[in-house]
């Protein structure tokens, strides 16, 4: 196996199962042509063969945001999606776009939305120069990839929250960094891919961040999200991720990055210009 | 003026006034339509409307190298590449490659080859937990954008030299780093551009390193490539490569990279994702 494994597989998408799914005319999202079917006969949403459409009469954040809840309800008692989860994500064209809606976070694949999340490496530098990065194993409980290995925090990006608000938060929920640790945590690039699911497509967009953390911090969960953390030299956490598959897929990529700016995965390496440009996608 | 306009200015090319390159009936390059017709009627290489060929009955680098030094001599004598230079640049399909020839640098662009260089920014971290960076001003005598900004140390990549190599040799050359401290330099990822130039095409990848000095080193240059170096805060760098064009071109690219990596472009900052995207075209 080879790091470039990791990328293919968050980048798996076949255009021809989706059609664009378009607010106020603008194309914000790809939908799987069964869940645009399955929308037909609604108020206030044209199933058209080349596209999915929100009524352009729907001229404001509020009515266009009232409609696509009840269409992610529907698509939730079908089955299509995920049962919703009260958490808000925008709708938007970009990520400093004007958010054009708000839906339902568990909806956001099935209606191709593009997602923004930011993830978080957590690393000592040890007195040999070396480096360790503490790892998140995924409680069993979760939905999504349980028991799976995770950066030490990450976390979607809802509407209303800042990047910097949101790694704060993160950083307190799942590892019980004190906030003004958290707060020096150095945003350091972004990653985007574009993963099929079984719920939908997900583009996404993920804000990385570094975070330095002193020898005698010791992340613990106070979300339940988390069942262990791990500090393992930042070399076996290489040999993981390039040797298994027991990361969460989009964790993989985090780690790659991080390999490359800290010149763990080095300039010689096979394919090297071709992963950086893999991981923006 | 904004960061992507420096990308944008090193990614200019009109691909319809190139023609592919072949080297064994592999493309190598492209070169421009009115250096191709300079080189019909010589041996061993076909001028033909849609690529310019090496004759594919050279089947050893030997032999290779000798034609390409023909055509290099031809296109300097009627001025349509640079005076040679003596410096071999290997001609490969990929950084990886076996090498199917070596072409002299000054006739690279001509045929639009694939160049790859070393970049590193020298750095000095302040007390106050801020950014200091090394930068060059280019010798006013330089063929190549004379008494511009620059990295503090940059240097392209020729046959038969390691990345590592080069670094520590560079760093001796333009700097006067020395070669303990210049193998700490860090590897940190790779940019890539194609830039059009009088000379034709550089479609160049430079591979970027981050070296850590202490706040008691000071470069100076041996070579006579550097006239002087500045230590200046990260911020007045973003600032002079934001609003002017004061350094070299690709060098800008460079910077922004690492204004990205150390936090410095945040992920607030308008058109992030497409910034960091536009630095690996």
């Amino acid at each position: 196996m080879a790091f470039e494994d990791y990328i293919a597989a968050c980048n798996n998408h076949d255009p021809d199962k989706y059609r664009p799914f378009l607010v106020s005319g603008i194309p914000v999202g790809n939908v799987r042509h069964d869940i645009a079917e399955a929308l037909s006969g609604h108020d206030a949403v044209l199933v058209e063969a080349d596209g999915l459409r929100l009524d352009d009469n729907l001229t404001d954040f509020d009515s266009r945001s009232r409609v696509l809840d009840k269409l992610a309800s529907t698509l939730a008692a079908e089955g299509l999606v995920p049962k919703l989860r009260g958490e808000m994500y925008p709708v938007k064209t970009g990520f400093e776009a004007e958010a054009l809606a708000e839906i339902d976070r568990a909806a956001v694949p099935g209606f191709g939305l593009r997602a923004y999340g930011v993830h978080l490496n957590g690393y000592v530098r040890r007195a040999d120069g070396g480096i360790d990065l503490w790892i998140a194993r995924r409680a069993s409980d979760r939905t999504i990839c349980p028991g799976m290995l995770d950066n030490m925090v990450a976390g979607g990006q809802p509407i209303g929250l800042g990047l910097m608000e949101n790694v704060i938060k993160e950083c307190g929920e799942e590892a019980n960094v004190p906030p003004k640790l958290a707060a020096t945590a150095q945003p350091v690039g972004a990653i985007t891919y574009m993963l099929e699911t079984e719920w939908g497509l997900k583009p996404d967009t993920m804000f990385c961040y570094d975070l330095e953390l002193p020898a005698d911090f010791t992340p613990s969960n106070t979300d339940g999200e988390v069942e262990t953390f791990y500090l393992w030299p930042a070399s076996q956490v290489a040999e993981i991720v390039r040797d298994t598959f027991d990361f969460k897929f989009n964790c993989n990529l985090v780690i790659i990055d991080f390999l490359i700016r800290h010149g763990l995965i080095p300039p010689e390496t096979p394919g090297y210009v071709s992963l950086i440009r893999g991981l923006r996608k």
